[in-house]
């Protein structure tokens, strides 16, 4: 989600002024001078699910991107949470919304910072009540994939390798941890 | 942080109209009938710490709220995440702007969804370096509390609240996990 630099007040029109606010604040934002409206602009949250299939969790449920960016590159399912839901329930909805899958949460499986696009993206283990899928418009393709089909060049954002590599490595032990890193390479 | 509602393009200043984008969305969104930006509000994350002092832990880190919402409360030090860092920065970041402490971080304890208010509270665990602390702007007092001293009936936010019901919970089982919810009460 690119987001145009803020160049007139959402509440009066009057064009901003970048500078810190008098209240104390330390950093630059934009500032209306007519108003006083402070526009703060802050990261955003992806939300989205590791779900598997089988009784072993062999299998998970990857997506193959019909939008940009990375068009074509295999993601887990995962977008953009709105307002007015939680994190889980953004998780399940774009589960829903990418691969028409049906899926129960079993929880919060990765927290991983993308400092440099302003974003956080949190990844659920989920566990596919169904191995039919109904891609949505946003999806070419969604299937189901054994760890050695996994296409690890050809997936869409690193927070989905991480999170990819450590489920398999949970599952190889037997047991699912909560995993926090942050992406910088 | 209250976000006025959007009347004018970001980009042209042209009064925007509120409708579902023809790009495939579902929601309303506010959007230019002049330049097209889709103008996206989405959930804001607040991130803290828990902090604590003593071999045991058995005291935490308030501070004393010297500012709305919630002036004269108690809260874990807290706020809004900011462009450019991570979690963990902004969790550190905050616990030295308003208690001017400084910590070793331990890890991710909770991640709390308050949807009605359109936020994600992340709390880490974190050791106290010293017991000396320097209030901020924000703040009217920074001290230690021991369980029994908590004061639960003047604590700012629920998911301060929750937090350190874990954390004392936790401590009495002698093993810290990661918690998640949602604050709907």
């Amino acid at each position: 989600m690119f987001r145009s630099p803020i160049r007139f007040c959402r509440v009066c029109a009057t064009a901003v002024e970048y500078r810190v606010p008098d209240d104390g604040d330390t950093r630059v934002r934009a500032v209306c001078p007519s108003c006083g409206t402070i526009h703060y602009e802050n990261p955003l949250n992806v939300v989205g699910t590791v779900a598997y299939w089988g009784p072993q969790g062999g299998q998970v449920l990857l997506c193959r991107r019909n939008i940009e960016p990375r068009w074509g590159k295999w993601t887990l399912p995962a977008g953009f949470l709105e307002l007015g839901e939680t994190t889980e329930q953004g998780a399940v909805r774009e589960t829903q919304e990418e691969a028409g899958a049906e899926i129960a949460l079993e929880g919060l499986f990765t927290l991983l910072n993308v400092a440099r696009a302003g974003q956080v993206h949190i990844y659920y283990r989920a566990r596919l009540l169904s191995d039919r899928f109904a891609p949505g418009h946003e999806t070419l393709e969604a299937r189901l994939f054994h760890e050695h089909e996994i296409p690890w060049d050809d997936l869409a954002f690193r927070t989905v390798q991480e999170t990819l590599r450590h489920y398999f490595e949970d599952r190889r032990r037997g047991h699912f941890g909560v995993h926090t890193g942050d992406i910088t390479w």
